[in-house]
């Protein structure tokens, strides 16, 4: 079920899907939050089919993740870039990325991030929307929300709640 | 490429998967981060075959992720229990269902979490792990790490690092 061409990569979003599962669409994210726009460089820089990369693109565009921006009229060539709706994609990318050099690759990690305001190199920490406490999964309890149905997944013990157990 | 199964599902995760791509692998982590231990209870909670979930489990297992823990003798059966490695994928969860709440779902969120500590119903949000100020993607720089080699996919520019486009 695995993509062997993932495990080859430097790049510790890409081993935590080779330990997840296999989506080349988040790589095509990753690369449009690189700053990359042109097919031909999401092509050369992800390796993938040509056909594959544009049922790929398409995709993201009927998911209003991604838009087609013109850059040239003849032949017509467009840009392919993030909607809001994509960018917002940077927190799962982030996600990924941390949980990856953490736990799916053996070296340092391949890329890195600062703060613009503060200039730091830093990793991204979740804290409380309300407190504003740092979280950890053991702080968080898990309740069936006001859009929960008899099909939605809940945590166990159904009308009760959900205590995650603690570390 | 999709999995109709994904679309009927009452659940943030799973309709972010509907739109990045296809893996159950996720949902059996958000249903042990939920508490479930039991294959049958994987099973029945998921709706896959049960060849499908016992590869998927042994895959989770192979890469540590989660363990096998025996609670019966004979005959043996085991409960799957998410490791360190696992539980950590709670980030990769709250990103991937924060995001289908603000985009992937029309209803209410199913799934609503609050903090033990100061008790309020909340969001997980991102803070910078050096100054604690609340993070955009605008307000993220990102550069080659430590571990970056030839085959890293690197932001554009370079040698030069990329600043992300401000929103």
């Amino acid at each position: 079920m695995k993509r062997a061409s993932f495990a080859d990569m430097n790049c510790s979003v890409a081993q935590t899907l080779e330990v997840i599962g296999e989506w080349w669409t988040l790589l095509i994210v990753r690369d449009a939050l690189f700053g990359v726009t042109r097919f031909d460089e999401f092509s050369s820089r992800l390796g993938i089919a040509r056909n594959v990369l544009t049922r790929r693109l398409d995709t993201l565009v009927d998911h209003g993740v991604m838009t087609k921006v013109p850059y040239q009229d003849n032949p017509i060539r467009h840009d392919y870039r993030l909607t809001e709706k994509g960018r917002d994609l940077w927190t799962v990318l982030t996600a990924l990325r941390q949980w990856g050099d953490k736990w799916a690759i053996d070296t340092e990690p391949p890329i890195v991030t600062s703060h613009r305001t503060c200039g730091h190199t830093m990793t991204v920490e979740p804290v409380c929307s309300e407190c504003g406490e740092a979280l950890t999964r053991g702080s968080i309890r898990i309740h069936r929300g006001p859009g929960a149905d008899e099909q939605s997944p809940s945590p166990i013990g159904h009308s009760e709640d959900r205590a995650t157990p603690t570390n």
